[in-house]
């Protein structure tokens, strides 16, 4: 079986190895020591200044909708996985869409002035599949509008944009180390901004609000990591060259073998060092998708279809007709791509797509 | 060095021995197959018919109130670790706050009529170190105005109540499962109902919503638990009648061997089956607390001020004045207990204590 991910396991020794000094300490949360060591080597391996590694990817979009005290509406993009509409509502915000570029597959800067209004308090962007908004045009209009900017840079880790790490720009960038993605955790995330003061608000808030044993900065809840999935990030550091090298080659296998006269694929944002995350494919119509998805589960391969459906029609979400978003995601298949995909599997996979549009 | 708790860690080889399924699978997260037997032998343990395992003990809380439709004022109690009020600012709700009982330390139920208004929507009280409210009366205040009643049964694993889990009882019950718990998984917690609909609903919440990979229910956001924790879980599972009789044995080292004609102990429920999780003391004023205290420090030994400060006090909070929650609040100190404390220890720790009231 193939699927659309696999997940990236080093030895289960190099793991344990690691955790032994948790065990010895007997310290397996609250801020352990692995999970320090881990924060300062991705400080360092990013360039960034600040981060709080977090227990999920969705928690940091929550904490940073309450740092920025964020109310009213939050212009977003409707071709995001659902966390990054569900936290608006979840914080009492208003998702408001704005459609997407139809090859960046990002939000469309050109049309986000035409949705603010007197509620709106942020811009929530996600760069898809490791593909940068266009920060640019982006920051303009915030600044313009006195908005603040999240970047759901989920799929981001390791992307640079014009020369610095992605996670640089926006108020506030999230990351998730989810099992699925290229630095993992197992479950996990992170919240990353340039600024100080913003730092160690968000750093109170996924910590109760301490600020010491018996004292409170403000209110929080619990996003800490444990030293666990501290331990597990740190034996896939490891092994990081690897992973981006494992996935840059089943991606250029993909580049050769499938047949672009009938497939888009996504075009990635000028100025980009991309990180090989997703391998999505749109296709002419759903139907060739459907019929394409059903060619390849016959063969035990699962593609996903991601994302799907447009957040704007999930009912709760209650969003206007997003044209293009809602054509890309019916139209849209992530194939699979992970470290130890290789490309011979990649040819064969492509194959059976050529044969089927 | 002693401290008030110490996470009880199975041999690391036990948990190694475990996670090699989840290694073999390469399945870290998303309710893989550890999780499930963990649930279901968490059910049989306790003798309760629903569970959600999730990643900590706060976010079940913020998911509860989500679940139940909470709005308005939430009635709570001034003496509980901060995350039982916290949820309620968090998830926009306002804590009302009730005095406790000076000998159960649980909200004083008698008090909670007066603080209801028509903008009340639910109880959310905390079992205080294992010890039941006085559960009885609390749902008849509940059923008669039309209120939710949640639990924070963060202290109760094993309690039971009446003759069956604690956890039965309440609309929703959430438990920690923190490392410093009787049972834990480093970072963890859970939410238990009765009710299977209330059941399906919070298990929706701490997934996204999804009811299929392209489909959802409703709003969510991620309270789902690693294969890692579960794993550890697992592990100490296997442990518990072991940490059960430890903890046991220090308990009846500190009854037999501190003072009790200057100290007040915790008055334990009737009809309780404690799961002598915490010794709490209380002293006759905080000056003496402090003496105790300080000389504690000076032999490496680290009580905790808990719960200290009453919440009422916290400035976001924004309480009440909560005479009997502030005064036991300013004189209680929890005692170092786990399940390797040997009662030789507690014999010469409640020496130095009864050396310094």
């Amino acid at each position: 079986m193939i699927n659309v991910t696999q997940s990236f396991l080093p030895p289960l020794e190099e793991y344990t190895q690691i955790l032994q000094k948790s065990w010895d300490k007997k310290w397996i949360t609250n801020r352990g020591e692995l999970i320090l060591e881990l924060e300062e080597k991705l400080k360092q391996f990013l360039g960034i200044n600040f981060i709080t590694i977090t227990t999920n990817g969705t928690l940091p979009l929550q904490i940073a909708i309450k740092a920025l005290e964020l109310s009213g509406e939050i212009i977003t993009t409707p071709f995001s996985y659902v966390a990054s509409s569900s936290v608006i509502s979840w914080e009492n915000c208003t998702p408001v869409y704005v459609d997407i570029h139809p090859e960046y597959l990002t939000i469309d800067e050109t049309k986000i002035e035409e949705k603010i209004t007197d509620k709106t308090s942020a811009i929530l962007a996600t760069h898809v599949f490791g593909n940068p908004c266009h920060i640019v045009e982006i920051e303009k209009i915030a600044k313009k509008h006195n908005l603040k900017v999240i970047y759901d840079a989920a799929h981001c880790f390791g992307v640079q944009y014009n020369g610095e790490s992605i996670f640089n720009f926006g108020d506030v960038s999230t990351c998730s180390f989810h099992a699925t993605k290229i630095f993992h955790t197992g479950e996990g995330g992170c919240m990353i901004t340039k600024d100080q003061n913003l730092h160690e608000k968000l750093f109170y808030h996924h910590n109760f609000g301490h600020n010491g044993p018996e004292a409170f900065h403000g209110i929080g809840i619990n996003g800490k990591t444990s030293e666990l999935q501290a331990a597990l990030g740190l034996a896939v550091f490891n092994h990081l060259d690897a992973i981006f090298e494992g996935r840059k080659i089943a991606v250029e296998a993909y580049n050769q073998f499938l047949d672009f006269s009938r497939i888009q694929k996504l075009k990635i944002r000028e100025n980009t060092v991309w990180n090989y995350h997703y391998y999505p494919v749109i296709f002419e119509t759903e139907e060739i998708l459907l019929k394409v998805k059903e060619a390849l589960n016959k063969e035990n391969i699962f593609p996903r279809r991601y994302f799907y459906p447009s957040l704007n029609t999930i009912k709760y979400l209650n969003g206007e007709k997003m044209p293009i978003s809602e054509s890309i995601s019916q139209r849209i298949l992530c194939l699979p791509l992970f470290a130890e995909l290789p490309p011979e599997t990649v040819a064969t996979l492509s194959k059976l797509i050529n044969q089927n549009l």
